[in-house]
């Protein structure tokens, strides 16, 4: 799309980027040329910075093509992007997809798929800029190729006002926005019920890993506010652990604190979901003290859950204080959805 | 990488992230924050405006593990991503890259991956900023998943600066920098005898294919002399097609003028592999018969081929007037190397 063909170019991908040529009209000041060149051109304010995430999803390990509508999988690809330019406190420029798929998909897949990504796209007010298609190979005899799709999310921020991992000071009081464990619960229940779940096309509130939010309104407020900020892609208990690597500190928890989402609350494994669930695209972030931290943002409801404070030698670098009151070491573990 | 373990980590994907992060270290003034956060954070320069491209490569489509060694595959697909900035007249700013490779991979592939793709990084000055790894599923019993290379080029030029692919004006002279043809010969010498080149390891001139130079110091002097401009990736037919189109022009180009790799000439296919080989990344572009185009910039020969004029209902955009005289439509015929 960047360029307008791929160097491998057949029929099926040529119609591919006209589709996604036609749909992906979208007009943004920052935005001075999209589709259609070698590049896209983009005009950031002058007082501000860059910033650049980018998010592979693949088949097989981030979606199931008989488990997922094709428009969950769209939103879910750019939520990923649009999540981490929010974690940096970053409004968003413009995305750009990569997208490999089989020459034999179902013929309403694509367009499905665009369906999703253009209508979070849509809601956020971020154009889609430009990216590149490719013809997934076939694997063997009567198997086709695997889809692919890359994410590209561009932001920007005034000079020096990206919200980094490493800003935390001791001291500090942890937050989290929305909820935990929804969506972790939610792929439970779609891996159990695929069947229930595969007509789904629109983003209703309710479908935390079907069609998770992307923060990027409290991101941006945040900016002002946060010492500190991740997005909870991986867990509470693995991203809490990257933002006290970053920071070179420790954090205490208190599972009484943990905001649960409805459908995690069902589950016997409700604080396993919480804790190293994934996937929640929730903004855990630290403030001082001092900082008037609202109990909304945007809508959001934010939730205090613990304290920054020095890490000691040995010791696991988040702790969880349990409504028993014993405090419990937190090994970053990340949740394997599809093994 | 920009998120430093993706949502499905497992610890073949941290030991690729840790690799990169390693290797991946570079000092950049334009480069403010590099792999470790949610994004990586750029401060271009303040009177300049921001192009992004994105390319994916995928093994079977653009690639072969058996022919290709890893330090082309990571060359080609950094190549690739340079070339489109390149041609917009734009100067790097920072490359992320995106790679899925899967679980049972020899030891060294990524290694040897990285060798290639940083050696052109450094020789450009380009910093690897960012990212993103995952695990590619394996298919079936037995077979291994496949490599998925998705890079992005973010480059910068002078406001309004940026030479555009419809810049093009009637009376135009069309040139091409370098040689044509050459790509796809030495492609064919792989595809007969892979053993042969399985060993080479080096950006030596004189492999077009496996090692192509894209022509970054050239479009950026190009900025101030041409009117349009692309990358011949696709091959001269389509490429200069896209110009036309892009334009609302046609052109016509002399067989005589064609400068044709040493590689090529060889073959009884010349005129063919010249005007559809694809994959040359020399630069196309068209100026003003007025403007004073050197024959050599930074090094690398510049040749005059055609002429932009009118187009004419019905009539081809692309005429190629022969060595016997004969006009001949030209059809934008892809090269489809792996079919």
């Amino acid at each position: 799309m960047a360029r307008s063909v791929s160097s491998r170019s057949v029929p099926g991908e040529l119609a591919l980027i006209e589709a996604i040529r036609r749909r992906a009209r979208s007009a943004s000041r920052a935005l001075r040329l999209g589709i259609g060149d070698d590049c896209a051109v983009l005009r950031p304010k002058t007082s501000h910075e860059i910033c650049v995430t980018t998010d592979l999803s693949l088949e097989g390990t981030h979606f199931r093509r008989d488990w997922h509508p094709p428009e969950s999988i769209g939103h879910r690809c750019l939520a990923r992007g649009l999540s981490d330019l929010a974690a940096m406190g970053a409004e968003p420029v413009a995305v750009f997809l990569s997208l490999a798929v089989p020459r034999r998909l179902a013929a309403d897949w694509v367009d499905r798929f665009l369906t999703g990504f253009l209508a979070l796209a849509k809601k956020l007010r971020v154009p889609l800029a430009g990216g590149d298609t490719a013809e997934s190979p076939a694997i063997s005899q009567g198997r086709g190729g695997l889809i692919a799709a890359d994410i590209v999310a561009v932001g920007q921020v005034p000079r020096g006002g990206a919200v980094l991992r490493s800003g935390a000071r001791s001291g500090d009081i942890v937050y989290v926005t929305g909820t935990l464990g929804g969506a972790a619960a939610e792929l439970l229940a779609l891996s159990r019920y695929p069947r229930k779940f595969g007509k789904l096309t629109d983003a209703l509130a309710g479908h935390p890993h079907l069609f998770p939010e992307p923060r990027v309104a409290v991101g941006r407020r945040l900016r002002e506010l946060a010492n500190a900020m991740i997005d909870v892609s991986d867990g509470l208990s693995t991203d809490l652990t990257h933002l006290c690597q970053s920071s070179g500190l420790a954090a205490v928890v208190e599972e009484a604190a943990l905001p649960i989402h409805p459908l995690a609350a069902e589950s016997r494994s409700v604080l396993e979901l919480a804790l190293h669930g994934g996937e929640d695209y929730e903004l855990l972030f630290t403030a001082s003290p001092q900082a008037r931290i609202p109990r909304k943002m945007a809508e959001v409801p934010i939730h205090r859950i613990g304290v920054m404070r020095k890490a000691s030698r040995g010791q696991r670098l988040v702790v969880l204080k349990s409504n028993d009151g014993r405090h419990i070491s937190l090994e970053p573990v990340g949740w394997e959805h599809f093994r």
